[in-house]
């Protein structure tokens, strides 16, 4: 799925029936931090939002949220509907998606053009069920059957994470590093079978097993072109000091 | 990679110098949700980590969770150090990934028998230069360069998500519903235009056009075998109705 710049704008979160503001301050943190700006609040306790909003650190996300008396309004101008649950066994009247499966069908829908809410239910109760009979379809997060209920902050980081997550990025090599040419790593594998020699950790110079021993240690190492530079320069000074003491 | 049951206990979350007692439970309790049971604290502020682990939500994994004077220490026993870090630009001393593609070389790591620690430095610093320069390569969550910091306690929920996250969940279909037969969708089509003619919504039920119009509306239901069902009663009432009244 290929989506435009700014396409966290057609998302937006709903958090409904919040109760405590730590957790709606932490929704909206998160929600900063991968680029959401749109969060809609339902029938929030009143002195949670006022006082997440008050709140020094609070973010730019909370200050233009917005209040909606139902989930109905909330989400009037979306296409799609999608609920969060932590619930995995029980009986669902719904269609339930683990977390990857409905995110990609997320990001579908928005490059498709779509406008997507996805709520999160309140911290005791999660979403009653007139708000799931809103729903398109629920999502989960794949936690364990032993403990299944995330804390609410926690699950709108990781929900939103995975809409954030390039799958190119699983396999793509970390920033490159230009590695060592092979004459320079020859040479550090030169100087370190000298040094060995000097100090006596090789007993016989001739021995060409111990040779290629070393040889193909460094190797292993797999110098980077810095490195290699480093290490020579470290067993230049210990040369210098070995046959000044031979 | 394939993974067995259990492989999370190869993994340690060290906390390192974490300040508030809320982050250190929250961290606990994201560990928890996704089957990381080892917690290891470094160098915390002593208040912080009591007042964690006497709350009264505290995990087990709080409970069990061990405390270290050092990150050497703490990570004595592991194959693989991973240190994250918000940091995206700054210049860093070292190799630094994003969390799809770290996540994937911790799996691989622990597939081949290795032991993992993944370090989280303090809510206000971050790890340190010696506590970074004890690690195998830094790890960053694709935050918004605007708004790169994570609250702790959410950084550790999307990190351990990322190590369980299933790639062959993205692209699994949800809970197969048994589709309608194509008897009982023409069934439910059949009644549906018996209904819009005795309802006066369609003039002329000889058009061929209304027909297949009504039936193409139909087919994008999507019906599954229950639906069909239900739409079927549905009609079936309505045409008892509109007999009646006709």
């Amino acid at each position: 799925v290929t989506l435009t710049h700014g396409w966290q704008d057609a998302v937006t979160v709903v958090l409904v029936a919040p109760r405590n503001p730590l957790n709606i301050g932490a929704a909206a943190r998160a929600m900063s931090n991968f680029g959401f700006l749109r969060l809609r609040v339902v029938n929030a306790y009143d002195v949670a939002y006022a006082e997440a909003k008050s709140a020094v650190n609070a973010s730019a996300v909370l200050d233009a949220s917005e209040q909606f008396a139902s989930v109905a309004e909330a989400t009037a101008d979306c296409t799609l509907v999608v609920g969060t649950t932590a619930v995995g066994h029980r009986h669902l009247q719904h269609s339930l998606r683990r977390l990857e499966y409905g995110g990609r069908a997320i990001r579908e829908h928005v490059a498709g053009g779509g406008r997507v809410a996805v709520l999160f239910g309140s911290e005791k109760f999660g979403l009653g069920n007139e708000d799931m009979a809103r729903c398109h379809w629920l999502m989960r997060i794949p936690t364990r059957s032993e403990h299944e209920s995330m804390n609410l902050g926690q699950a709108v980081a990781v929900a939103l994470y995975e809409l954030v997550r390039r799958e190119d990025a699983e396999v793509a090599a970390p920033a490159p590093v230009r590695g060592a040419r092979a004459e320079d790593v020859d040479r550090v594998a030169d100087l370190l079978l000298e040094a060995l020699h000097l100090s006596g950790y090789v007993k016989d110079l001739t021995a060409e097993s111990s040779a290629l021993k070393v040889r193909r240690l460094v190797a292993r190492m797999g110098l980077s072109d810095a490195d290699a530079g480093v290490w020579l320069g470290i067993l230049r000074q210990m040369l210098w000091r070995l046959r000044g003491i031979d």
